[in-house]
């Protein structure tokens, strides 16, 4: 005879599963009715013992079989039986099998003395001891099979006082003795204490035995717990033969309770039997009923997302009414100013510098927790995806500005540009999340600025200098104006929209880059596997006698021709051996119908870039599968991006295909010869271009400014849940001083990167790692801290010296990996989920907060004139207008204003607002709570009539009675003698 | 004043979203425990009028008010008044917008009168009586915003009679008026009747106005329901104010019990107010309870996958106590026979045919249907997909026959085979969802047959068709004497192991075959592109002279050396001008570094093969997508295959590299020009070869039989719902017959192919198209006919004529196809799921039926077991002994018969048997249903105690009083008064 565990709840419930023998996933306790009266009526007969002093569980069940047989409850003959029956041994669910899914080997191992091939052979006395990590809240059941004259149950739960526990994580491994106290004690909440039931039938009773105890000292009750928990409450019930369904119900209703944050704490407080069964009525009271023929018993209902906060029912009941009041209000943060508006980085101090020197203040103290704040394998990952974004950024725009100016800034400037500013920044800067990078607003205004400078005879590297002074100095007077505020107009809308339109253009380059890639090394579609004799090139001297003889003429453009008397006679080349790039030196002509085209590099560049791509997505996906143990898949997750390029430079250099692979500069010297690595001031232009350089400086300020800070306002987006605070003022000052040194030495000007800076959030988000079982892992924030970003730029300052290990990897596998980026960049974003909409049929749309509040056709309208408004901004971003594209976004935040008219506030407080979803909504389910406590699940927030009459405390429960119920007319006289929760009910 | 829609019940809840202008999704209606007390309060004072002769709402208005009167519970000065009330417009919820998800454009067009823009202007007399297609069940709401002095509720649920109803699916489409009509009768059950809620709050009383209502016959009370359904239930409840979210919730909760399909039951039988308290407390006992801290009520919770039938509710209210009982054995479905091992078919009669006879009479009366079944759209794609299977796999096949056998049997005799012997299986054939094909062993067969021929100099086509003849006669023998009944020895062990397996070599020789590919067109990884001009390759005369100084030499093993002599003299050939099979016919040397190199062609043939497998897996998973309404995804998931075909070759033709096609022979005649389309029986071979070919005959009969009946017994899968019976020995009959008919062709001899029969199936299956709001689509069947079937094969045959467009198709693609067809075949396979499992951690594994039973060790073990079979059987397969294929299937069924002896019958049951996964949840659930009524979700089956004390039943619902409560003896005095529900939960 022992009592067998059979559930156990921390949060959730979870059974055990006799058969299977192992803990079953944790699902919400679904309970009849019928259990939860029974309970009821078991709390009012059976013997309430509160603040009980033992300290053993033979001292215990002596003092409650004393206390019945005092009150008559029970017979003194009986007194033996019962108390050996409650002293039984105890045997716990532990993890019995040493075969094991693969996965979870290497992980524990299992003591092979504990294990059990059958079920049959469980009355064995194996119960020991030493405490099961997996336990720490239980639910016991005696072997029934051999004791055909018994049959005991028993069910616990266990009550945290403390409610922020995170706890236990994989409840289903058992390690050795010593391994599971360190763990155990690692991850258990300090002072949780165990309540455990009792549930059984028993042959010798003819009434039931029913106690509830309440500990004085949580104390340990040896092996009642399988974890070293001191047990606080104990709850037992014995019964006659016949009910032990019932009687497992009725635990299972307790053990629910007792997990229920609002009845333990009840359970901690009440004085008398009342008070619990005050506190059962207030649980009946907030119960979710089900219809039997909508849901099926047998299913069982997986833990939420997110629960409603039980400090909300605590408060509704210790009597706040002011509070219910509180909901009147549709939602908080409305429009315009959206969520950032009213945040203190961004309020005007009208003080000169005020913005900066709070910003100063303001991240100065995590300044050292910036450094030891990174140590985590996470910021490895980072590091290495965001290197590889950068250099190839570097790289591609290098080579476009580059051809822009003729050289005068080119790849190696790029480099170093980017190592110093991007270095400097994530240093010093205010947000070092932010990854500074060139933008194509800069690119096209240097182009116009070397063509002008060409056209009127000006030195280009000189006037660009004063252009980047005077826009420093006029940034400069920005920050100390605290400009910086006027961020707070960019709603939702401009935000969305311009990220948006980033991504776009990051996926729209993605394709472009390959098709150029494709048009380089055009594929013969002609080729017949058996002409193959048919094709050739040769290099053939310049002969103009025989042009009419030669199939086709291939010449170079890239390469100029050189003629041939300033080289090598021609008598003296071996025409035949010179590669296509020498013989167009020579002036040799290529000559052969397949001059023209290069064999697998399209195709491969092709498999690589769309193969790194789906690679990146499937392995960033990984997190969420079954497979694996969490640590292992999260490892995979985070270590996405960098897997796949790995994966494809391999199969890149299995196929051997001579692929486009990254190149970077291995010499550290200007790429123009003409130029040096500083820039004098003076000499170049006449003076008064000097001065005039203001003029377009002005417009480099905008540009600069939107876009620095558009970027900014998005990294620091309440959804990151940054913790260190933004700093506006301080980015903005870095980012002027960084353009002076650069205009100085000729580097290129950077401004913060969307796409990149987002990437790098992404890759460096946090979330918990343990939970109690059934819980939801919660996203806590992004590691924010200055050494990825720093590290990054040093690399990238020190590729130079990696050209060797950086050669291969083939530009389609980051052409794949910017693909990516700009595709994960459009995740989350509201204006998508809306684009989505379109083309989903009515009742397929998922449940987003506004389609619940605003009418489907306004949301459509706002969708078209988003989409309408960065349809004109990609045409403009196509032109040359380019150059005033960031000015635009002013004309978006304007856009945004003329909406107004159209929308309603009540329809734009939900379509244009930078709380995320997921917060909203459970805004303003907690809002129906405090406003329609009672009337559970109703929308209809127009109706508005105020519902505050039912305050009942958990101090004075009774006084829920005082409120007059709606029918007392025809209440009928004999139920006012014993007012209950029942008759509260049904006093309609 | 009007009365406003608010919700709508048809088996789940819908409600207006006010801000939204739109319907909920369908969600279990979710109440609260206080509104269904109050609800049941109202019953008990509220006038129940049952069984109204009336036929108009005003005259039922009229009858409730005067009754009121009469009973002193409305004062008679407030008849006007509720009166006026009562008979206020309804306005009801219907699709006011035109602007609407481009996925519903072209679907109907909506009236633009009756488009609000703005709920402000709802309050204009825009209702009409038109009935809405969308409503079958309201909840009318009065608008409250300009008439501050009232505000009431309504709610409704709709009763069906009719418990089979399959009622309309899309419910937000308004159509005009005639379309509605038209639309609407076609998707209501006949017999459907409305309830009607109406629930308000006005000024003018004091005590509440309570009236539930039921109709001798149910009337049209015109525009109370928007649809033309009669109502037959009223309950109207007005009060006081202040009251109105309670009203409301009361409002939901009789709404939600009149679509419970028990209670509305009783609400037609019931004989008074009794009889309805009764039902509620039925409902109240059946109800399941969430408690509140694990869930949120503000979260709508998705309509399950399948629903408890409520038969069994019915029944266990009906009195059957002996129901109860029988849920004591475990379940169904022993070991051994597994699931199929009862059915008819497989019944052994003794007589001689018996069963072939049985065949033909139990499918006779389905002949025609088989016919006119195929008439959808489905079986076109049906017919595109296997057909363009089959011609790939005749096509490979015969290329590997022909091979073996020096072309004595070729692609064409393959194709004319495929044609013959399919067409007339499946017009005549017990199971003609079964699509017949050469199976490997075949092949091994007849190249040792072939090889002993030529080395025993026989005749190899006379002797094979003595064994043809010898084997057709056996399995005829096997037929006439019921010998297929031993199928049943086949469980699910062997089924999976042995599909399992044809999969994993479906999946293998799709990658064989692309290696082959890629070794034929080798890459050349040396390739520079600067180095163009050193690539070449010249046809040039054999000169053993300059031998030396040529590159490479290539000779092309597949054509053989003319000698050149034999043809033009060497001076008359231009060598340049040759092709490379050409320079090799004529004895000339391929000279040149990239004569081993085929460019693209094997990069292209990847991107094609994976681009097909990897675009049929996404299309064929769109229809559970959210975009496109269901009809569209419907087709687009239909024709997967077909479409991804499609894209690919237009992929290939715009690339338009020489990838290898799809090339069928043109012309009909033997592929040697050695045979003819007849074999004769004699002459060939010495007379004893003719009965000696019994033996091997025995070898290829048991091939044959085992091949074909475990294919059977896979396609009659009792998860495939089939309705029209199997005919193991009718299939088997033909299998035979058509032996006889190839073997006197020289035509190769077919057996059912397993993977290409349930990809037959699989594109056939059917889903239930319309139901309730928020009811899944049920797996209904698979379209049995033969027209598919017949059709593909009648095209197989004419594909000789069809070679111009099939050679569009380039083979890769139709290798992605077989890949594709390899992976799906694998799909829900119960051996793929316990595999996964060796991957997942044990906190990430599905709830499967097995684990809850059976321990995880005893499950690995199993799965261990098998796998090591099957590699056994794979390596067999891959080496000469490959003929013994089909008899080791038989050595599965012996292994599986010795694991008899290592595990108990009670894990095998869970692990090894036929009833699919999903229904046996089911059944478990309803067992348990059955079992532990009032105490629900629990899982120890082994506490088996019987628990039946408490059988109510709808008639006499009171007798519930008379079970003993298990603490009577403390029960208090006062409360044996009144006994009710509340009393008999609280009698613990």
């Amino acid at each position: 005879m022992e009592w067998k565990e059979t559930a156990r709840w921390i949060k959730f419930e979870e059974k055990v599963e006799q058969g299977g023998e192992r803990w079953s996933k944790p699902h919400v306790a679904t309970l009849s009715l019928h259990s939860l009266f029974e309970l009821r009526t078991c709390i009012e007969k059976g013997s309430i013992m509160l603040d009980m002093e033992a300290s053993s569980l033979p001292q215990v069940v002596e003092m409650i079989v004393d206390n019945q047989i005092e009150t008559g409850l029970l017979k003194s003959e009986l007194k033996d039986k019962v108390t050996y029956t409650l002293l039984r041994k105890h045997r716990h669910q532990t993890k019995k099998s040493n075969l094991r899914s693969l996965a979870d080997i290497g992980k524990t191992v299992s003591s092979a003395s504990r294990m059990f091939s059958n079920p049959d052979n469980a009355r064995s006395p194996l119960e020991s001891s030493v405490p099961c990590l997996a336990t720490r809240t239980l639910d016991d059941e005696l072997g029934v099979q051999r004791s055909p004259s018994m049959g005991w149950l028993s069910s616990p739960a266990m009550a945290h006082r403390n409610l922020t526990s995170t706890s236990l994580n994989d409840i289903s491994d058992k390690p050795e003795k010593d391994q599971l106290k360190n763990k155990f004690m690692k991850k258990l909440p300090r002072d949780a204490e165990a309540s455990n039931v009792l549930v059984g039938e028993v042959d010798f009773l003819e009434s039931p035995f029913i106690a509830f105890v309440r500990l004085q000292q949580a104390v340990m009750l040896g092996a009642l717990t399988e974890v070293p928990v001191p047990t606080r409450f104990l709850f037992i019930l014995l019964g006659p033969k016949g009910k032990a369904k019932s009687y497992h119900e009725i635990g299972r209703a307790i053990a629910t309770l007792m997990s229920d944050e609002v009845f333990h704490d009840i359970a901690y407080k009440a004085k008398d039997r009342q008070d619990l069964i005050a506190g059962i009525d207030e649980f009946l009271d907030e119960v979710i009923v089900l219809p039997p023929g909508e849901w099926d018993p047998a299913i069982r209902i997986e833990p939420p997302k997110s629960l409603p906060s039980s400090d909300k029912r605590k408060n509704m009941y210790s009597g706040g009414e002011n509070l219910q009041m509180n909901g009147d209000t549709p939602h908080d943060g409305g429009h315009g100013g959206g969520g950032h508006g009213d945040c203190e980085e961004l309020q005007r101090t009208g003080r000169f510098c005020g913005g900066l020197i709070k910003d100063i203040k303001r991240k100065a103290p995590f300044f050292a927790s910036d450094f030891y704040d990174a140590l985590n394998i996470q910021a490895l990952s980072a590091i290495l995806f965001i290197y590889l974004a950068t250099v190839t950024n570097a790289i591609t725009f290098g080579g476009l500005l580059g051809d822009a100016t003729e050289n005068m800034q080119g790849v190696l400037e790029s480099f170093l540009g980017t190592a110093v500013t991007g270095a400097v920044f994530c240093l010093l800067a205010g947000q070092p999340l932010t990854i500074l990078s060139s933008t194509g607003p800069v690119l096209v205004f240097e182009r116009l600025l070397f063509n002008f400078s060409k056209d009127n005879d000006f030195d280009y590297l000189e006037f660009r200098l004063w252009i980047g002074l005077w826009s420093a100095f006029q940034c400069l007077i920005l920050v100390a104006t605290d400009a910086s505020f006027l961020v707070k107009y960019f709603t939702r809308f401009t935000e969305e929209g311009f990220s948006s339109l980033i991504s776009f253009i990051f996926i729209y380059d993605a394709f472009k880059k390959m098709i150029k890639l494709a048009d380089h090394y055009p594929i013969n579609s002609e080729f017949k596997v058996d002409y193959i004799t048919h094709y050739s090139c040769a290099c053939k001297p310049l002969d103009p006698v025989n042009s009419s003889l030669l199939n086709r003429t291939m010449v170079l453009s890239d390469y100029e021709l050189v003629s041939p008397s300033s080289e090598l006679a021609n008598t003296t080349i071996d025409w035949a051996a010179l590669t296509a790039k020498d013989c167009l030196k020579y002036g040799g002509q290529l000559v052969g119908n397949n001059c023209d085209y290069v064999p697998d590099i399209t195709l491969m560049s092709f498999i690589l870039f769309f193969g790194t791509y789906t690679c990146s997505m499937a392995l960033k996906k990984f997190k969420t599968s079954r497979y694996f143990p969490t640590t292992a898949r999260k490892l995979i997750s985070d270590f996405a991006i960098i897997l796949s390029i790995l994966i494809f430079c391999g199969i890149d250099a299995l196929v051997g295909v001579d692929t486009p692979k990254l190149i970077v500069p291995s010499e550290f010297k200007p790429t123009s010869p003409e130029r040096g690595w500083f820039i004098p001031p003076f000499g170049g232009n006449p003076w008064w271009v000097y001065l005039a350089a203001a003029i377009p400086a002005l417009l480099v300020t905008i540009l600069i400014f939107m876009d620095q800070q558009i970027t900014a306002v998005i990294v620091n987006r309440k959804e990151h849940k940054l913790k260190k605070g933004a700093g506006y003022h301080l980015d903005l000052f870095w980012v002027a001083i960084l353009m002076i040194v650069c205009s100085f030495m000729g580097l290129p000007w950077y401004v913060a990167a969307t796409v990149i800076s987002i990437a790098h959030i992404d890759s460096l988000k946090m979330e918990t790692e343990t939970s109690a079982p059934g819980e939801q892992p919660k996203f806590l924030g992004v590691r924010e801290q200055r050494v990825t970003g720093v590290i990054v730029f040093i690399l990238t300052g020190v590729s130079v010296f990696m050209a060797p290990i950086l050669k291969f990897i083939p530009m389609p596998v980051l052409y794949g990996v910017f693909l990516y980026m700009g595709v994960a960049s459009l995740n989350g974003v509201q204006f998508m989920d809306r684009l989505k909409l379109l083309l989903m049929p009515l009742k397929h749309q998922p449940d987003f907060i506004y389609l619940r509040h605003v009418p489907l056709r306004r949301v459509h309208l706002f969708t078209f004139l988003q989409v309408l408004c960065l349809a004109l901004l990609w045409i403009l971003k196509s032109t040359v207008a380019a150059i005033i594209f960031p000015v635009m976004i002013l004309a978006l935040v304007a856009v945004r204003k003329a909406m107004d008219y159209l929308f309603s506030q009540h329809d734009l407080s939900f379509l244009d607002d930078v709380i995320p979803e997921k917060d909203k909504k459970k805004k303003e389910d907690e809002k129906k709570k405090k406003k329609k406590k009672g009337s559970m699940d109703s929308d209809n927030d127009d109706s508005d009539c105020p519902y505050s009459e039912k305050v009942p405390s958990i101090k004075i429960p009774m006084d829920i009675m005082e409120q007059e119920p709606f029918l007392s007319d025809s209440k009928p006289a004999d139920r006012e003698k014993s007012p209950t929760f029942l008759e509260r009910h049904t006093s309609c």
